[in-house]
C-alpha cells in the first residue's frame, strides 16, 4: 500500500469509513482499482492538507454536493461525514437551507430529504437500503 | 424600507457592498424591484441567521459556486466577500481546489480563474470590466 | 403570520396544496423555519405578483425543472399544479417535449415519466409514495 | 429543400431570423449540414406543432434557458425572440426572475444580464459582438 | 412510416432495441407522437450518419452521460448498448472512471452503479424493475 | 518529481502540452501544487491507463464537456487534443453534433463553436486571446 492510499484511509476514517468501505464492495467486482484510485486523490492528495480544516471541507462539501443536486448518495455520506468532524445538525441543515440563494429552492428541500435521511441512519432509524445503491 | 432589506443590505454591507451596489445599477432600469426582492431573500432572511457566522457561510458560497460552474461573477464577487470575513487567500484556493474532487478538474480550474481574477480586483491591478457583466 | 407568508399560502392554495403541506410535514422536524422562509419567497414574493398569470408561470417551472432533470419530486408536483391552473395534459406534455430540443432527449423523456406519475397522482392510481421523498 | 425544413425556416421567421442565419454563417464552414438538421429538429418537428403557441413555448424556452445558465447566446436570441411572438418585456423579466425561486439567484441575475443586452440588440444601442460567438 | 423513422429503427435495432420498445410502450399513453419524434431524430438523424462508428458513438454518448449525472436511466440503457456494438465491459469501466477527471468522483463512481445495474440486467441477475421508470 | 507526474507529463505531451502549460503558468502564482496534483491525477492515474487508447478517451472528453456545456477553456484544448492523438476535424465535429441528442441545441451548438475556435487556433488563424482565461 503506497503512501498516498495510507493517509487516504486515515483521513476518510476520521470521515466515514463505513461510506468508503460500500463503495469498495460495491464497485471492486467491476473495477478493481477504482476505490484506490479515487480515495488517493479524495483524500490522499486534497482532504488531508493541512490548509483547511476537516470542518470546512465538510461544509464546503455538503454546500457543493447540495447545489449540483444529482448526487444524493455522496450527499448522505457527507452528511453522516460532517457529524463526524464536528458539524451540528443545526448548522449542516444552515448551509442546505442557504444553497436555497445560490441553486435554487427544489436543490435545497432536496437536501433536507437527504438530511432527514443521513441522520436518520446515524439514529439507527434509516429504512434499510440495498448496499451504496 | 422593511426590516428584511434593512438586515440584508447591513448584512451585504460586512461581504461585498460594492458587488450589491453594483448587481443594483445593472438591472435597476429593466427589474426595479429585483435587487430588493433578491438581496431581502438572500442577505435579509438567510445569510443574516446566526445559526451560522459569515466565513462558514462565504466557504459554503464559494464551494458551490465554483462545483456550479455556471455563475463566474457571482463566484469573483463571493471570493472578494470571502476575504472580506476573513478567509485567507490560501484558505479560498484550497477550497477551490477541493471541488476537483466533486465536480471535476475543470470546475476547479476555471474557479482558480475566477480567484486570480478577484484577488486582482482586490489588489487593484486588475484589467477594468464593464459594470457588473 | 406575516403578511407575505399569508399571501404565499394563498398562492399555493391555487397551485398544489397538498404538495406545500407534504414539504412542511417531511423538513419541519429538521427545519422549522424552512417551510416558512422558502414558501414567503416562492409564493409570497415572485408567483403572486400580477406581472405573469399562474398558467404562464406553470408554464416556465415545468420547463425548466424538466430542462434541469434534477428535481423530480418538484416536477411532479408542478405538473399538478399547471393542471390546477388551467392547463391541459397535451399542454403539458407538449412543453416536455419541447425541452428535448434545449435541454436533451434524456432530459424531455425523463420529464415525460413524472408527467405519467403526476396524472396518475391526479387520476388516484399512483402507486403509493412515501411522503414526500 | 425537405418539408420539415421549409416548416422550420417559415417558423423561425416569426421568431428569430436574423439569430438563425447567425448560426448557418458561424457553423457552415465546419459543419455543413448542422443548421439544417437541428432546425428541422427544433423548429420543424417540434416548435411548429399546434399543440401550444409561440408564446407559451417562449416562455418555456426562456424559463429554460435561463435555469440551466450555460447557454447565453441562445438566452439572448430567445430573449429577442418572445418579443418577436408578443411578449412584453416586463413579462420576459418576470419568466427570469421567478428563476431564482427555481434555479437559484445567480442563475437569474445572470439573465437579467442578458435581458439587458437583448433589449439593448432589440434598441440597437448594443455594442457590436462578433458573429454568434 | 417515412424513411428516417425507419433508418432509426434499424439503428436502434444494433444498439438496444429492447430499451427503445420500453420507451415507446412507457409513453404511448401521454405523447403518442414523442417516440416517433425522438427518435428520428436520434437515430434517424445523428447516430446513423456514417462520419462516425457506432462503437465511437457509444463511448460518446457513456461518457456524456456519465458526465451529466442525472439521466441513470439512459446511461444504463446506452451501456447495454455499448455492449452490443462492441464495447467491453473494461472498456466502458474506463470511459466512465475517465470521467471522474472531469466531472468529479460522485459522477463516475454513481456511473460505475448503473455500470453495475446494467451489467447484471445483461447477465439475467438483474433485479426487476418497473416499466422505464 | 515523483513517478505519476513523470507519466502524466508523458501522456500530455501527445495530447495537448502547450495547453497544460498555460495552466502552470495561469495558476503557478496563486496555487503552487495545483497543477502537479490535478496533472497526476488525470493524465498519471487515468488517462495513461492502458485499458483505452487516447484517440477513444478524446472523444469521451469532448463529448463530456460538450455536454456539461460549462468548461469551453477545457473543451477547446482537448479539441485540439482529438487532433493530436489522430481524430479527423470531421469526426470531431461528428461527437459534437451527436451532443445536440443527450444535451440539447444549444450545447451542441456551443460546442461547434468550441471547435472553430480551436480549429482557427491550430491554423494559426485565431484572434489572440490573454493566457488561458
Amino acid at each position: 500500500m503506497d503512501d498516498r492510499y495510507k493517509i487516504a484511509l486515515e483521513t476518510v476514517a476520521k470521515i466515514n469509513e463505513a461510506g468508503s468501505k460500500r463503495i469498495e464492495d460495491a464497485v471492486g467486482a467491476i473495477a478493481p482499482d477504482f476505490h484506490r484510485l479515487i480515495m488517493s486523490f479524495a483524500y490522499g492528495d486534497i482532504n488531508s492538507r493541512p490548509a483547511l480544516d476537516l470542518k470546512s471541507r465538510e461544509i464546503a462539501t455538503i454546500a457543493a454536493l447540495t447545489a449540483m443536486a444529482n448526487a444524493r448518495p455522496q450527499l448522505e455520506a457527507h452528511i453522516v461525514g460532517g457529524l463526524s468532524v464536528g458539524l451540528t445538525r443545526e448548522e449542516i441543515v444552515e448551509i442546505i437551507m442557504q444553497m436555497a440563494v445560490y441553486a435554487g429552492v427544489p436543490a435545497s428541500l432536496n437536501g433536507m430529504m437527504a438530511a432527514r435521511a443521513a441522520f436518520a441512519t446515524v439514529d439507527g432509524t434509516a429504512k434499510k437500503k440495498p448496499a451504496q445503491d
